[in-house]
């Protein structure tokens, strides 16, 4: 299929610089890009990657300076980021992923109690638990696991291997990557005598709607009541959430995150990369953590924050230069040390 | 189920103070109980949470001060989180988890000569290789695989796509969760002439009993001979053990450690979350490093250190303070600086 | 089955100090040896471990100092990093991994339109989607699966419960453990009025040749294009790579490591533990950065760093131990105000 660009400006709610009739083929990144793709330009620091590109067209913000001098038809739109996402759909129908009929495969094994929807996907080899409830459209691919007592909200997936522990919830719109596991037990001992004790972990993790949960990923179950991640909250791969932590609504946490138990996080809050919170920390709503911050303390609502101690990023940025130059301030200070002995003597 | 909090008060060999008559129904978080249930201050830090909660009766140890003030029935325990443990177990018997009848599931996939013990719980799709054991009441979970030639003690559980690689041996009553992958190659390679040449693994990964590895954690075999996980040590989710480590009996592991290949821990050693050795570190016995501690040397038996490097606690906090006052060390360096130079000029 | 130590030093290439007749049995690691085995030295630092070793026999290299002093029969090889991996491999057939034999498990699940080649070994329960490729001697060992329209080169092996999304490459002799997950949705989201938008996802990942994937790790694919992994990287367990990384040939990735999206390596760069990159970061040829390295910005080819910010080894280690000497450079600061104070005074 191919469009013109005045198609994919309209689609977009865009304007267009240059020839609207112009074909477009695909939409490709800037180094692959040829002269019947269209390409884009989302942050001002690609310009001299757009620049070299052979893209045909780019799509581009109305905030980019001198346009005119990428040299290329544009499609201008308010906000290129939503505009991408709806290009990429368009010229990829179903994400590129396969589609997902309704039915359970024959090689599945749902237990006598479970309650599929007609409409719901159920792959080769996957096991579905008594008294859980697979919703409408619902999937769970090839070798996922629900336990019993779950329920999967309308139009979630379970991609292959992952793994819902007894009683998990999972919220509408829901995606759950290959093998993250969700209410395995919380991590709770107590030490007597020298040996840990089990702590039983009688909890439930339960997901928001339209939730994300990256490859690999652990969400604990709380000891006695829920493990919460609210609606729309997206977690990268290899992030590790302990029992009895609560993520708000609309959190973004990157890859291998790991939040200690019993943690907080308010409403779009956003934590970085490998970015950690100990145990019963607070992060207030809307506050954003570099990678690698380590919150061992509260952090307060709107904070942005990174580092060791965490600090205002301002400071963080001087903080990470000085400890760059540690060695001349030693120097100076053993300079001064000198210089007033000296004086001194 | 209800219980009179005399009764409770036995089971964990407390005593009470207020109404031993009180009816329990239920054990719940301060924030979520009524005054039906019972809850639990295991920390002073709790007691504003306590003072707020709608809890009728408070579990509480013999050193929590001013319990009157708490205006509830209390159950006074002597080890109030073994007394916890107790209780939840109480409420909730078999852990909240579905019961594992003895027998092999229809569809599990069992290689002869391997020998499963009559006890013992198959769950659908498993896969067991020739050659392995599984012992009385072990459960073997939907999904989970068993190399060749392993060994699963008595009543140990694999957790669903749990994976153990071949000769891979599992302690008595030790739990693997969800995903974690016990006996993959070690990540040896000997490079020659810019090519990395596999060194083969042919060693083992060793658990003795009462181990418990979370979810999605990855424990590498030894090249040569057995990495060994000691009896006791509770592992947490995507903890990553290299080859040839040796951990001994009792350790913490919490979430994202990492130790790194021929790391040695002694007992009873204690790592907080995504803390982490080098090759060949020595921890010794009752050793506790906190979260993200960065042990790139040998830490001695019975200290307590966290930072990079590491320190003793007490320093590390006041390390810590000074990293966050690095810009006024400097402006105070510059501001001597200038002062003695202009006393010189 | 044995070999007289002539035997094994013209397998390996190297010459014999001491008796070529001795009759060596097993290699085994320095603490396990006896006198009828093989041990090594390959590094100066392991002599004392040696010399405490029962081993009858000692493969060292040509630079270890006084071997004579270790008073045993000598197996002297040019590599003998190399020659080690050779006489494993000579000691133990296989790698010590059971047989793969050709032919498709009959519990498989093999999409129609998929090509299986009939020297491939396809397990118990894995699953084959349509459109897709397992070339000659692959194994698909049991419960991984492959998604659709997958290619696996010739000889590679996906562990049991790998899983590769739709459209994935795997090159000639490419290892993924256990868990691993390539091909998985990339972090892409726009946000717009407080939601986050998904950015579909629909390029690839693709691996070249000899590389290996360790346990649990996790490589997204790419937004439009390709994730890539050049040809004999090899990629230790729990390790995250993002979507749009390009990694160049015959890279070190340790455990846990963490490369944030369109990050770009050169080739045989290497990054110890936990070391991670922030978005679009470039490291050029032959860096290398230490374990927890924070690379924040580009590193230039040939490099060595560690630390955050990263800096040169020599000077990273006297920066750590400033950083460990911090309260003392602050009690001298003090001082040098006080005495400053006191002149003027």
């Amino acid at each position: 299929v191919t469009f013109r660009l005045a198609e994919l400006a309209e689609l977009v709610g865009g304007r267009i610089a240059g020839d609207p009739e112009r074909t477009v083929e695909a939409i490709r990144a800037l180094e692959a890009a040829g002269p019947r793709d269209l390409s884009f330009v989302t942050q001002g620091r690609f310009r001299a990657r757009a620049q070299a590109s052979g893209a045909g067209a780019l799509l581009i913000g109305p905030d980019l300076k001198e346009p005119a001098a990428l040299g290329r038809d544009l499609l201008i739109a308010e906000h290129p980021g939503l505009a991408l996402a709806r290009l990429i759909a368009l010229f990829h129908p179903g994400g590129g992923q396969a589609a997902r009929p309704p039915g359970i495969h024959p090689t599945a094994v749902v237990e006598s109690g479970a309650v599929v929807d007609p409409t719901a996907h159920v792959g080769p080899l996957a096991v579905i638990g008594a008294g859980s409830r697979v919703g409408p459209r619902a999937a769970v691919l090839a070798l996922a696991v629900v336990g019993r007592g779950c329920t999967l909200g309308e139009d979630a997936v379970l991609h292959p291997h992952a793994v819902l522990y007894d009683r998990t919830e999972i919220g509408a719109r829901s995606i759950i990557h290959a093998g993250a596991v969700l209410g395995g037990d919380g991590f709770g001992y107590v030490t007597h005598e020298g040996v840990h004790h089990k702590v039983p972990q009688v909890g439930r993790v339960v997901l928001g709607a339209d939730v994300e949960v990256g490859a690999n990923s652990a969400i604990d179950r709380a000891t006695l009541e829920d493990t919460r991640i609210g609606e729309g909250t997206k977690i990268d791969n290899l992030v590790q959430i302990g029992h009895n932590v609560e993520v708000g609504a609309h959190c973004i946490l990157c890859g291998q995150v790991g939040l200690s138990g019993s943690t907080r996080l308010g409403h779009h809050v956003v934590l970085g990369g490998q970015a950690a919170t100990v145990n019963y920390v607070e992060v207030g709503d809307g506050a954003q953590a570099g990678a690698r911050a380590a919150l061992r303390g509260d952090v307060a609502a709107g904070a942005q924050v990174n580092g060791d101690p965490p600090t205002d990023l301002h400071s963080w940025r001087r903080r990470t230069v000085l400890i760059g130059r540690l060695e001349e301030m030693h120097r100076r200070l053993r300079a001064l040390e000198k210089k007033l002995g000296r004086e001194e003597g």
